[in-house]
């Protein structure tokens, strides 16, 4: 039986809205200096591990788009074929969309605020389609139609995101292809969510640090080899996981 | 029938070869900064005229990846689908690669220079497969095994080129998209060739300049309703025009 691929999942860098503590979710935001250079590093992460990307998966939003250009580019894998899928998009955040997430806490106080930052299947309020942190109109998702989600729990995401793992990234694994996937806090979540096995009510504690490559190597029946996959950098994680968990503080 | 989309060609902006006057083929230099300018513009250009790609279509080397993702970005089509194929590579030049254009004018005189820079049919020599500016063992090449060129004409280009016009770009447009494809001097001067039934001869005479995007619309035989295509930017694109043939003086 053919060796099966390695997976390697990419958080995007800080964006511009993370660095001013607004929830993001669809909204497309490009990254910070701050989050360019995670890429970079990322890059060179994958450089120096001799993880060289056959074939790249993103979202179709610019801080995961950008993730992937800069850290191919500094791995010098800029020209393996490029995937991109809405499937792979961000959680969106609904209502909450554009606000401050302090402000949040405050306002509405820390349950409420948890349970939408951390449930497993309680979303948001909807997005008022005429918002101006709405979607609606925008020409990427123009096919999606009535699909097109006006806010996710995590449990949505990972009811959108399995059909994309099952039909495009599997493949690819199963072609023996390192895979490099580019996304987001949220879709990773639900894709290590489902990989490792994680539990409704523990995945709530599981953060993804942004900009260090998460590497997974598989069985044949897609079982992670090492449960929670390795970092290339396990150090930086352990230290950006916690610093993730403290948003919003 | 149904109405065929829209052409638009994007030669790439300055790299950092051509501001040093070298002769780079498939050796994969970054763009300058200047060149990164460049490619914003022919963005906002694409932006402003609301020419939107659809679909991009890139060579492997790093100035027309470059390029492309600069300018989706700033037209704010980063998310678009993405195709990469070596038959968009700019002409290989064999064993010049790495040479300055000036030393080689000086060297072998002005009519071997513009024979190899200019002739249809007459190649630079062979490169030197232990060459330090040679593509052996690059791994995005692996796959074509003896049909990596060692050197190029105009003409070889067009005939690597032309598969992939048939069986890649033309049902992109046959399904009615707006197609980017961003490449080099010699590629879109190869498709160009085509497109307008340019003579061997005549294509010598002709400069495409860079960052300026090209629209091509096209009848249903894929003839170009206007023979040359318009420039986004017609005067900017004349002065260019003339700055390119002037090279290596």
């Amino acid at each position: 039986m053919a060796e099966l691929g390695t997976l390697v999942l990419l958080r995007h860098g800080q964006s511009t809205w993370n660095a001013e503590n607004l929830f993001t979710g669809w909204v497309d935001v490009p990254l910070s200096e701050q989050g360019e250079g995670e890429a970079r590093k990322g890059g060179q992460l994958l450089s120096e591990a001799a993880l060289l990307p056959d074939v790249v998966h993103t979202s179709l939003l610019r801080r995961a788009i950008s993730t992937a250009n800069i850290a191919l580019d500094a791995a010098d894998r800029h020209w393996i074929p490029v995937k991109r899928d809405w499937r792979l998009n961000e959680r969106h955040y609904g209502a909450l969309q554009g606000k401050n997430k302090k402000q949040t806490l405050d306002e509405f106080g820390e349950e409420q605020f948890m349970l939408w930052r951390r449930s497993y299947d309680t979303p948001p309020p909807e997005i008022d389609p005429k918002d101006e942190w709405s979607q609606a109109g925008d020409a990427r998702y123009a096919n999606l139609g009535d699909d097109a989600p006006l806010t996710e729990c995590l449990k949505d995401v990972v009811t959108r995101l399995l059909p994309y793992w099952e039909s495009e990234i599997v493949p690819d694994l199963r072609a023996g292809k390192t895979v490099l996937v580019a996304a987001h806090g949220n879709s990773l979540r639900a894709l290590v969510k489902h990989l490792d096995g994680i539990s409704d009510a523990d995945i709530a504690g599981l953060n993804i640090p942004t900009g260090i490559p998460l590497r997974y190597d598989l069985t044949d029946d897609l079982k992670p080899v090492k449960a929670g996959g390795e970092y290339l950098d396990p150090d930086a994680a352990k230290e950006a996981a916690a610093a993730v968990a403290n948003q919003g503080r």
